[in-house]
């Protein structure tokens, strides 16, 4: 029976986990392992230099719920270290996240962090995202094309070292055009901070920010076909050393 | 003149900031934003969801210090937007960290989630590191390659979407034969958690691990390279994509 850990960044109680853990329950058994709390823009960050909890929240036929204090990559790590140390899962999946996980979204994401932990610990690993970060938000179509997914990934399973990240554009199903392989699409964040005066008369700030495109319009970029209602997924590396760039600067540097 | 931002995980009052900070003065004009507190193991997480502050520290000719409360990646935004929003600094050096950015510890480097955030903020980016935790440890060999490393990179920076992380070994600086370009090398954390008991019967768990090494010994990854008394360069990329993955996945699947 296929072993299936659940995880997420936005909190054990959230609506996207909630779903995704009633799409794997046929698939086998489901051990979700998930943030007490929101947990967002973590990315594989870790708690060190003070101590995690792990709490039971429930435990059925073939479903354990666990809720954990620590970030999206210490789920994981706890996971494997406290629950399946006997012996890895079979899969992990991630999400799903309210909020796209597109472009540089990628680099701060917690549903990526720990998919990229379950990489590192050799499970074969999926992040998924809609992109809506409504609490509420219809997960139906979402649901419907992670089902065609998990299909896909468990007779085809994506390379040792390498994770997928799935975001769904947050539309009516049958407005969906497909799913299409893609690559991270080139952008950025800027004017990141709102700034406030508290009462005492300091400065604090919000992070708020707009996403700047740097993507061309006709490539294949994930964010490109999210917006053309398209669901994208792109395949990353945990190994992201840039090795062209390693025979560049060795003709180009004096050192010995 | 250089603008420089000088930017750490371990805090803007360790030691190795402070050794980093004074290596860059003869360069141009440095500008410090550190977190007030240790933020190791943060990756390139942000604060999403509680606000920043932003505190003066030091204000002298060529040379000013801020703290602020949130993470690397928080820091390098925070300068981006409240101190270089008319021009960009002209480098972003990072660390030097007190401990190893080799191996898998890159993914959850604080240290290197300030040089990625640079990085998407276009400012050619280091993240420096010293192979040991001791926090007064001697920081004089890795000053010495360093400047090495940096007089290079003026000449020859790093390509665009691609920062360096740079591992000293933690040897007297006559013990180093020189500098080596590397990979990531593969490896991982095991049995990551000591559990204890509280006064009131419930368990906590503190990180802690043993560094698992996947890598053959002979390659010239960046672990082995330390290990064998070499300081290691290893451009990363920000754009984490699989390209070859994804030509792979598209002939196996039956998506539509």
């Amino acid at each position: 029976m296929l072993k299936i850990l659940v995880t997420n960044d936005d909190g054990v109680k959230a609506k996207g986990i909630g779903a995704l853990t009633e799409l794997m329950r046929p698939y086998g058994q489901v051990t979700v392992v998930a943030p007490f709390e929101a947990q967002s823009g973590m990315s594989a960050a870790l708690t060190i230099g003070k101590p995690l909890r792990l709490t039971e929240l429930k435990s059925e036929e073939n479903l354990k719920i666990y809720a954990c204090s620590g970030t999206p990559a210490d789920c994981v790590k706890m996971a494997m270290n406290q629950i399946f140390s006997e012996q890895a899962p079979d899969l992990l999946v991630s999400g799903i996240n309210h909020g796209s996980n597109a472009s540089i979204a990628s680099l701060y994401s917690g549903t990526l962090g720990a998919a990229a932990e379950g990489t590192v610990y050799g499970i074969p690993s999926i992040g998924f995202s809609l992109c809506s970060h409504n609490p509420n938000a219809d997960f139906s179509g979402a649901i419907h094309y992670a089902k065609i997914i998990i299909d896909n990934f468990l007779k085809n399973p994506v390379s040792p070292n390498t994770f997928l990240n799935v975001n769904f554009p947050s539309i009516p199903k049958e407005d969906i055009l497909g799913i299409k392989f893609s690559h991270q699409g080139k952008g950025q964040w800027i004017k990141e901070f709102e700034e406030r005066r508290d009462p005492y008369g300091f400065n604090y700030y919000w992070m708020t920010g707009e996403f700047f495109n740097q993507e061309p319009e006709d490539t294949l970029a994930d964010h490109n076909l999210i917006n053309k209602n398209y669901v994208s997924i792109v395949p990353h590396k945990i190994d992201t050393t840039d090795y062209l760039e390693i025979g560049r600067l060795e003709n180009l540097w004096s050192i010995k």
